[in-house]
């Protein structure tokens, strides 16, 4: 924890919050933090600013807060998955959100297992702390705008463009284009929107649907990887190219 | 499992080979082969070629295997890695394999807790085989070599010029120098060995000791990543700025 996410619910008219749950454990346990000390707290989907300690007990801290740093720009990167199976999606939350992701559109596919939908790892009480715990890690207050599309084709044709509007990428193992070319011509203000499939790939009619609506192939060298580590590995090439735009 | 990876023992004269081991489930339950059908199989550590199905059975698959392409290559990219918490490097035995690293050299640092060292994530019968799965994932044949040194300055002093010759780069948050330019001069030949720091980052001691000793500060962006997040984010960078030289 890099950062303690508050909600504004939480801090009273004064600025004071007692954290008596999993975040008041790591500050008295792990930065086993003392009165008058400062931290660092951001206001969930909000402002980025200072807490000082005002008291200490055995499993809670009381913070009086303050927000002075502005709320950080939604990243740039939005994230179109097809649903990968639960153990992995799980692991993914807070990943993607770390990374970060304006929003993250998750679908179906051929090779994606309907069952899959069923799980509770894509009810919001479950990935919100998942998601939390990400953005708490990379210093963001942003929480990432969830979809949930069953229907891959009425999402393509019909959803993506209320959705997003930027540059559309779709990760291709065959393709050997790379992501930093891909984006030499975007500019400062685009957003970036990348595609991942399920493991054993896009079919045919997926990745020609995806390329008719404007969705560019780009490759990630020649060795297949876990959707985890292609969503990591894909969403940093990104962030690293549009860093130098 | 893109390939399935056999080793030299356990092949006849022949070229038979029968698997009841969890690779034989995977041939039956997940890819369900048939006699006749040919997949990618691979011999640890050397080359690759087909297996040919000549016997199916409940649990077990017996394969004709000829090796036909030649040995991978070994990647270019080695990691020197401070040990993060058991469950984290066990999350990323299988990940590393399957980016591509030639080594990965284990190290002590400050803030690493001293009783990670005695977990049996490091021994070689828990992380081979997650090693495995994350070369059958990539379609790779080479085991990535792993040492583990307890004494990061005798390391970084005494051993390291002779376990690594090339370019070096250290992951520091506060560096604005990014991947792909740091790589910008580097030749086909070389490789590159990137230092990760633990949770917490290298010390101001490490850090200045792994700059004194040729290793080049590159930045990852803004935000701060979890060990195993930002070990997959570099990786990948650093073979994509590498692929395009």
């Amino acid at each position: 924890m890099n950062l303690i996410l508050l909600e504004a619910a939480e801090i009273s008219i004064s600025g004071d919050v007692t954290l008596d749950d999993a975040r008041g454990v790591h500050l008295t346990r792990v930065l086993k933090v003392g009165a008058g000390q400062q931290i660092r707290v951001g206001l969930l989907d909000g402002a980025i600013g200072t807490g000082t300690v005002t008291d200490v007990r055995d499993r809670g801290v009381t913070l009086r807060c303050e927000f002075n740093a502005p709320r950080p720009s939604r990243p740039r990167v939005d994230l179109l998955l097809a649903l990968p199976r639960p153990k992995v999606m799980r692991r993914l939350w807070p990943q993607l959100a770390a990374i970060g992701v304006g929003q993250i559109i998750l679908t179906n596919a051929e090779r994606v297992e309907r069952d899959y939908f069923d799980t509770h790892v894509l009810s919001a009480e479950t990935y919100g702390p998942l998601l939390i715990e990400g953005l708490q890690q990379a210093r963001d207050t942003r929480l990432p705008i969830v979809s949930v599309h069953r229907r891959f084709k009425v999402l393509v044709e019909d959803d993506l463009d209320g959705l997003f509007g930027g540059v559309r990428l779709v990760g291709d193992p065959q393709s050997e284009a790379r992501v930093a070319s891909a984006l030499v011509d975007a500019n400062r203000d685009q957003r970036v929107l990348v595609a991942i499939g399920p493991e054993g790939g896009w079919n045919d009619f997926e990745l020609r649907l995806l390329q008719a609506h404007g969705f560019q192939a780009v490759g990630m060298g020649p060795r297949t990887l876990r959707t985890d580590t292609a969503c990591v590995a894909l969403l940093s090439a990104i962030h690293d190219a549009i860093s130098r735009v």
